[in-house]
């Protein structure tokens, strides 16, 4: 990938890395070789490592070295048939597990990145979500009235020490994440994502080439939504652009 | 429910009934019996029954019998913690399964009974979905496109002849739920679920007593937002009382 990018400066504004996370210590090495050495511009990981949730604690020196090293985490979404939708089925049908499967689980691992205490470690890490932050925007009422009552529906266990354990009501971390515009043409989806994290922490993403057309469609139904949501030119510019010049710290002509 | 709402008329606009779905024959009875002779608006049931989904052929009497009453059906979320969230876990954890499980759930339901058919047999059947349509609306570009391409995602089986069965596009199914309004204060999300199922198919609710405050907030919440929403006075009229006037076919001073 950095050959690739050091070979067609016009062509690619950068990379992103992938690193070994079923091994933290390898990570968090090629997590610094990457951005430092190669100039990737963050790494990609996925929603769980072989089935394991990123909140234990393991995978938190990568979340440290990430935040050290001030390079933005892609989180993207990672679910099979093997998550059943109904308790007297096997598996997740009608490519379900894809359909909603994936935005939950993004939902999932943001919540337990937000009570992990991830956020109060490190208020500057900086984690792009996919699909417009996964359920979070939709559900905001249930992530923030809904989650401050943290404990009010549980009898077996005291959940309400985690709230106590949080310096900020749990809202205000689902706000300091990341999200992409990848919603595939939904205008009011945009919109609404846009009201939750506000226009500097949403970025331009398609999601090509997994349209119907394979390549040109999400691209051009994402500009079109984009082009008419009642903001100013200027946030529209970071949303295309200046908010991933930003993050990304690209050095381009 | 019946005799309350006959003692108290000018409180109670009137009821809906709960029936013994683990019993379809009867449920089947229990319909007519609270509809025809009791005067229930209509019947609430749960997204799953003792686990089963209900695309199963025992439970179509139930809604061919309510499409033939011409009255709604309001799908609420049923689930526990018993569905963990990550393969090496027990059980979902942070009351997870009701946050983001809730409305997974809903739009499961929605799904199953759209790819069973149930618009097609039914095409009056209505079904008023919680939390504005679960996850539908936001993620309408997977619902849309995403299914329109279903199958692509699968090797072991042919998932198109699911698609070959509809009349429609699985998009135009979707959009033929109702949906209440009870999203807990977030102005955005009623925008987004508005702008997909439109002025017609959604109805005010929300959800009260379950805000912080046990009762108040979420009524006066979900009114703030309806209020500086961006539609004409005849349509939010519609959805605070008409479009229930008329589905509920209430007979009011």
């Amino acid at each position: 990938m950095a050959e690739l990018v050091a070979k067609h400066p016009n062509r690619f504004a950068g990379f992103v890395a992938a690193v070994p996370m079923n091994d933290p210590e390898a990570a968090v090495k090629e997590c610094e070789r990457a951005v430092k050495k190669l100039g990737a511009a963050g790494v990609q990981i996925f929603t769980n490592v072989n089935g394991r949730p990123l909140d234990e604690p393991d995978f938190l020196p990568i979340f440290e070295k990430m935040a050290e090293l001030d390079a933005p985490i892609w989180v993207h979404p990672a679910r099979g048939a093997g998550f059943p939708d109904y308790q007297t089925e096997k598996k997740s049908k009608l490519e379900l597990w894809w359909v909603f499967g994936w935005p939950y689980e993004t939902s999932i691992f943001m919540a337990r990145m937000v009570f992990a205490g991830l956020f109060d470690r490190f208020p500057k890490l900086k984690i792009i979500t996919h699909h417009l932050g996964g359920m979070v925007p939709y559900f905001s009422g249930r992530t923030g009235p809904g989650l401050d009552q943290l404990g009010a529906r549980t009898e077996e266990e005291d959940l309400t020490v985690y709230l106590r354990r949080l310096k900020k009501r749990p809202q205000d971390y689902f706000k300091m994440f990341y999200a992409d515009t990848a919603t595939f043409g939904a205008a009011g989806a945009l919109r609404c994502g846009l009201d939750f994290f506000g226009v500097d922490r949403v970025l331009f993403a398609s999601d090509s080439p997994f349209d119907p057309e394979k390549g040109a469609g999400y691209i051009r139904e994402t500009i079109r939504c984009l082009d008419v949501l009642d903001i100013s030119e200027a946030d529209r510019r970071k949303i295309y652009e200046g908010n991933a010049r930003h993050l990304l710290r690209l050095k381009l002509p």
